[in-house]
């Protein structure tokens, strides 16, 4: 990709789609601890989590974490276990993005992407969870003439989850994923991906539940 | 709309559009309380709460919640303001959809819609919350021949936010809102049913923090 910043000097910059974080590539996280000394507990699980390779900026609302989709698996894997290893019921919700840097309107309209990334091995952590997971192909600029199909990239994706063993059905809005945390995180972070490879513009939110005690089997 | 149930016997039903349950408008919530007394909190919130003209499906992940789009704005705004009356810091994670019901695949695909339904107004609760916000329209038939176009209607959703008091920013991936309980609520079922106004399938996911610790302002 070609910029000019000005008529006469023209600047050869690198291919947005090969830089994460110009690509807009992160996560939001919520991180609910349902205990009266959740605070401290929230705190001790981030404290203890690896964040090489990521940016991260912390608000009263969620967690914005930036970088590339390897690191960002790594990252969401090893923090839903650290809370699971709490022993607190506890919900996580996390908002997956790429395609769509900047605020309110995306800095890379239509035509930059999409961007191609391997899909993470999953890590297994031996504690478990169940989640409801929406995953978006999104339309930004009808005049770059890529238009997503929301029904046949759903579709791709649940396969990956049948393969993955974490299907457990549909519901309502969302898709019921089961299994160990790691291999729940590696479906909606590999269904992201999976997408992303022919739309620029992809979101996924998931919400994860913890040691519930409402939990059967 | 004309369905024919067997090749000999034409069968008239009613417009999908004019059934909300039809059309598949409900929400999914997900109520996190961080104190020890969680469930009796929960529970407590959850007998409150007027349910009247909607259908409620309860499970260990979330709730859905099916009905009128009135219904549900005032549903969530009563649901939201209890559980900031009960004093705990909490987190509300909210996912709205519309135009697609069914699982897996939507059992209404591209042309049943767009549902016009009118913006039911705010009802003040004097209780404040902050919240991340995003919005999705979706192209779940492309032969429909029907395009969203995601920056547009983002735009249009911004600008009622603007109007109700409620826009603090943008951050990455979501829009801030601040206010009244009522007014975000207001805010986040407003945008959805303008954005419905011109695409079938749009879905919004918000969470909301309660009576944080961290809250400056």
């Amino acid at each position: 990709v070609t910029q000019t910043s000005s008529s006469d000097s023209p600047i050869t910059t690198t291919d947005p789609t090969e830089d994460p974080l110009r690509f807009g590539v992160g996560a939001r996280v919520t991180v609910a601890v349902m205990r009266d000394d959740y605070a401290a507990t929230i705190l001790r699980v981030l404290d203890e989590v690896d964040t090489t390779g990521l940016a991260l900026e912390t608000g009263d609302v969620s967690t914005w974490v930036g970088g590339g989709e390897a690191d960002l698996q790594r990252y969401l894997t090893d923090l839903v276990a650290a809370v699971a290893a709490t022993g607190a019921h506890a919900s996580v919700s996390v908002l997956l993005s790429r395609g769509c840097p900047g605020e309110v309107v995306c800095e890379l309209p239509g035509g930059a992407g999409p961007r191609t990334a391997p899909i993470p091995p999953a890590r297994a952590t031996g504690a478990r969870t169940a989640a409801e997971w929406a995953l978006y192909p999104l339309a930004d600029d009808v005049r770059a003439g890529v238009v997503p199909d929301h029904m046949r990239d759903i579709e791709a994706a649940i396969a990956l989850a049948r393969d993955n063993g974490t299907f457990r059905g549909s519901a309502h809005f969302v898709t019921r994923l089961e299994g160990d945390i790691g291999d729940v995180i590696a479906t909606v972070v590999g269904g992201w991906l999976l997408v992303g490879r022919t739309v620029q513009h992809v979101t996924s939110h998931v919400t994860l539940s913890l040691n519930s005690p409402t939990r059967v089997g």
